[in-house]
């Protein structure tokens, strides 16, 4: 692997050492759009098949692999190039696959088939950009929380996730107020579901969540983010890493997002002016 | 959390005490179908937004929170209803979500926005079957895997790991030989993607991957079980748990699935027949 898949990023690490910042690497995750080229030599069309949040690095590789594994084509020889395409907004993150004149490709199939967003520029910025007319508008807060209370939050969790646990298959998203207090919490096989039930019963509850610590047991996706900006969460709180993409969106929501929970230690990546570290 | 989150399976622990062979709990996976009821009083519609493979159990909670953090409704009062569609194929697994006469709701913005399938039926049965039409013919064969093969695979990785270890935000998929030499690792923040480079590297260089080993990094969905499938993959080999439906699906697909691998135990989920335990 070469380094196009990592990026660098100033954090703030807390452990029973002290505060130490200094510059961390991040996984870095780009949406990468990828067109299918097809049709007899004298009617060739194009086809946005689909969107995926990925690792820069091994484009060609993942669209080939993509288009086997979902039974699009079922010989390498069917695939003529796989090539970034040059006059797209962002060709480094756009790859058109070319299939041979005679591989069957029917668009109509795949058009509700993959995740795919309907925007037309891809690149990280482009997708943030338009975020941002979707999301709610970013607001100054004055809540905090402490460094004990963050490093109190797993444990709490630990008696209330007994009948899960030896599936060993499951993610968590919990509801804390800002002393650290449980409200509930919702596991799901999906990590988007587990923080869309919860987002579920807030909304249904009346819960604000503005004022509430979200804390996720996995890896800090920028949808994750996305999702909880949709829902005005300010604080989260992770036992994972997040991506690049998450701390950008994070930073530019007003977010404190704070990943790498362990039992004495956390990072924060974003929003350090809302985390108490001499309480 | 109530049990209909769990399901269970026979399965087969080998450790250093010996072989044991148990019913292990296991994570339910079903694909949920989200429908949205819209419109005017004298003209309401029907449009099936989304698809999601989720664990069963809180699905209103879900359907709700989707729908809030997708940005689709703003505040509770949007939904006046969201309930099992009891005229679907498949009720427990098709929520229906009504929403009052003046939220605007345009489907067009969602035709292409959300990781959805084109099926009508949705429980896992239903895709199961689905599956099997597209999926290669399930074929005996004569491979196996030894015991200390599969306890040896993960070292072999430490090295290569190297470069992302410190992001701590990656997934890997590699492919080993059956004899447990290790041929190539990809990584990505998707697990699918991770999955997918693989397969395109081996589709490209003409691997046969019916004769390899599929090592895994994290939790095993029916995703990607269905894209092992496609390209072949007989036998799978993971550090996480897999769901209800992986396990049926390779069943079904005659692969060998291994799950919770450690340093010095693992989990037989179904094949044991293709692995030999005393080697």
């Amino acid at each position: 692997m070469n380094t196009l898949g990592i990026s660098t990023s100033e954090i703030i690490r807390i452990s029973g050492q002290g505060t130490e910042t200094f510059n961390d690497l991040l996984v870095k995750e780009e949406p990468l759009e990828i067109r299918i080229g097809y049709g007899k030599e004298t009617k060739r069309e194009e086809f946005s098949l689909a969107v995926t949040m990925r690792t820069p690095g091994a484009d060609e590789e993942l669209a080939r692999g993509f288009l086997f594994s979902e039974g699009i084509v079922k010989v390498p020889s069917d695939i003529l190039s796989a090539k970034y395409c040059m006059q797209a907004k962002q060709p480094e993150n756009t790859l058109k696959v070319e299939l041979k004149n005679d591989v069957l490709f029917d668009p109509n199939k795949f058009k509700r088939h993959f995740y795919a967003t309907s925007s037309c520029g891809v690149c990280g910025k482009a997708a943030l950009e338009e975020l941002a007319i979707e999301l709610p508008d970013v607001t100054n807060h004055s809540h905090h929380i402490s460094k004990t209370t963050i490093l109190n939050l797993s444990n709490q969790l630990k008696e209330h996730q007994n009948t899960f646990k030896h599936t060993g298959g499951l993610h968590a998203a919990a509801l804390f107020e800002l002393g650290g207090e449980l409200i509930m919490l919702r596991e799901d096989i999906g990590r988007h579901n587990a923080l869309d039930k919860l987002i579920g019963v807030a909304s249904v509850k009346g819960i604000d969540l503005s004022n509430k610590i979200l804390w996720l047991s996995g890896r800090l996706g920028f949808e994750m983010i996305q999702k909880s900006a949709m829902a005005s969460i300010k604080f989260i709180v992770a036992l994972g890493a997040p991506s690049s993409l998450a701390v950008d969106l994070a930073d530019q929501q007003n977010i404190t997002l704070i990943g790498f929970l362990k039992n004495e230690s956390f990072n924060i990546y974003s929003g350090k002016e809302n985390v108490i570290l001499n309480e």
